[in-house]
């Protein structure tokens, strides 16, 4: 793992002189990475036909081919997020708040960048330039792991990235990329704890799981998303039947869609048979407790692992509870803390929801699906945060800072 | 670790009930606490001098002996601290910002507490109760891991603290003590990632080592003080005499105390004679590079490892440096990212100085003695983060803290 400690001591030698840079110069190496991308299209495009040619021999589903693939007009999006970043406000530098204190210190909070950032993700190779622009915006040097799949796209993709900083007059090694691989390299990158400030995994239970026993480095653990939705007793129906829909099937391979529906005693007999008509539309499959069952006759059982599964398909678990205090311990008891949300015309009941449900987003009367970093007004967005510390939903900028107390003296001493 | 376990089970289930808690019921928790501690604390000091009794034989050294001890007046101190935090102002429920989306959606970020949060610390037995009103104030249940020596002392306090929050119509599971010292006890608390939200370890650098290692669950470093004083070329020199003997002398046994001079080659022959003179009637032994012996004669060799080493005594390590660059690349190298002081009449030396160096607080001509909680205006100090993440420098009651965002819809669909 000596390849990996080198990019550790290059990072962590960039990354000063990146917290230095002016947002001038940041914006600078960031439009220079657009314009480069779509300069290089033909060559990315290139390396990506190979990653996917290798991965249809490996027998990735096409669900996952299609993440990976890139073409013209993604390469495209991709240039036009990353010009995006460098129209937003850099977060370096600026003073939180400052007091002058009773022995007349002048004491402020200023951000600064949290110094190296490493990202461990999957198949997708946007995320290797989204990821690396705004890292960069927020004077962060990061490093890389990519999944295999990708490797040849990311290989090229970060040489391009690596050229443009350097044309802007900032270290090459601001951004860079693990070769290997291997499992192994993804846990030692975990360990790195005398060059990484920040990991930031993106990527499934697995992977979560891994850093988790692995990690020695701070983490800011994202993704894994067992969303509920609640239909409560005083719910107006047709409102949560379009809200369930939204979040059970407009996407439902991502983060904030809906697993599970929870629905209140009262209106479930009118409520689940309406619901299913709506979703049989997309063939959601659906697996019920008992009474549920007694209800929508015909499907499965939903087993304990149902309740605590991020489907990531048209597979909805439902369990009917008799209102909104069961519905909160069932949240607490198996959601993974991303996003909840309550349908309901209850007053009591939505403030009750909003304090009780442990999870980052709390929803009245809204789709689970809007929890993202640009719905939300960030900006950007380089993950949804599913723990309490540091940083707790989607993520900008801001929470790709640290800060530092700045203090002017006039001489005191204590 | 069964009995670890069952711990942590408790604290999870006590955390919604606390969080939930008005600031109210928190603060009459704190007061019957601050009353309780008063009523027994002929208790409390008769368990104290067994400890204090076994850590005599046990050989502990004197400066370690009276941190572990407690008196009449102390556990009135104790007291007054448990007050004081039930006039702050509760954090929780806070909502930090609340802005209207295009769609309708109305999203805000409010404070919520982090849920269980482990404290492992050393043989002072005032951060059990100090630590815990922090805790219950912000709405965080706790477990505390104390040192062996103080072990009596923090079960009869942990008793009484449970017996208040009872009274007060809280679990008493609020707060709970490990009553295993052992050093696989703190390890396993480390790694109880099913109940425990963030540790915060309070201890030396051995402390911190073993964290690092071993921990699962989110960590907050708190502790390690490697700081310097740097006297700049424009320095004023009797400021600068003062500063660094305030930052050296004032308390050398605190994280915040000075550990390495730096001083400008072109002021260094004028000042180090003078600051020595000044630290001579603290007897302060000091430790120099060649050009500093070339100047103080009679003084012993700073070694490589005395320019880490967090001295906590009377003893300073001293190097004569070029200028301000040469400086920060030594703080920046040597330094634990606590507290750093550069004395300067120049305008442009203490710019680069405060935002080159990194590390948690950054001083211009004064002490870093005034790295504190109280001194810094948060009313309250649970540590002092010497990590990026999440918080950094003293952490006040907001630091125990974290978000989510509550999101007020129409049935808003995406």
């Amino acid at each position: 793992m000596n390849r990996l400690k080198e990019l550790g001591i290059n990072a962590k030698k960039a990354a000063p002189v990146l917290a230095a840079a002016s947002e001038q110069q940041k914006n600078n190496a960031l439009m220079r990475i657009a314009d480069a991308l779509m300069q290089n299209s033909e060559e990315i495009i290139e390396q990506n036909m190979i990653d996917l040619d290798n991965a249809r021999k490996n027998g990735l589903p096409n669900h996952m081919l299609d993440r990976l693939a890139l073409n013209f007009k993604r390469i495209e999006d991709i240039a036009a997020g990353v010009r995006h970043v460098a129209t937003l406000k850099d977060p370096v530098g600026e003073v939180l708040s400052m007091t002058r204190r009773p022995n007349g210190l002048l004491i402020g909070k200023q951000r600064v960048p949290l110094g190296v950032i490493a990202i461990i993700y999957e198949s997708r190779p946007n995320v290797t330039v989204d990821a690396t622009a705004l890292c960069i915006k927020s004077g962060n040097t990061v490093i890389l792991r990519g999944g295999k799949e990708a490797f040849l796209s990311n290989i090229v993709l970060t040489r391009i990235m690596r050229e443009c900083l350097v044309a802007a007059g900032l270290p090459e090694d601001c951004v860079a990329i693990v070769e290997d691989t291997s499992r192994e390299s993804a846990i030692a990158l975990m360990q790195l704890s005398d060059y990484v400030d920040v990991l930031i995994p993106r990527g499934g239970a697995g992977l979560i799981k891994s850093v988790v026993e692995n990690a020695k480095v701070p983490v800011i653990e994202t993704g894994v998303g067992n969303c509920h939705t609640y239909v409560d007793n005083d719910a107006d129906l047709d409102m949560a039947t379009e809200i369930l829909y939204n979040a059970k099937c407009q996407r439902p391979s991502v983060c904030n869609a809906a697993e599970t529906l929870l629905v209140a005693e009262k209106v479930a007999s009118e409520f689940l048979p309406r619901a299913k008509e709506r979703l049989d539309g997309m063939n959601v499959e659906w697996r019920g407790c008992e009474k549920t069952k007694e209800i929508l006759h015909d499907i499965k059982d939903a087993t304990e692992e149902d309740y605590y599964t991020e489907f990531l398909d048209y597979i909805i678990a439902v369990k009917v509870v008799s209102g909104v205090e069961e519905a909160v311990a069932h949240i607490n008891k198996y959601g993974s803390g991303h996003s909840e949300a309550i349908v309901t015309n209850n007053y009591f009941s939505s403030q009750r929801f909003l304090k009780e449900v442990d999870a980052a987003c709390v929803y009245v009367n809204a789709s689970t699906r809007f929890t993202d970093g640009f719905v939300f007004g960030l900006g950007a967005e380089i993950g949804i945060s599913t723990q309490k510390m540091h940083a707790r939903g989607p993520m900008g900028l801001d929470e790709l800072t640290s800060v530092k107390y700045i203090i002017y003296g006039e001489g005191q001493i204590r």
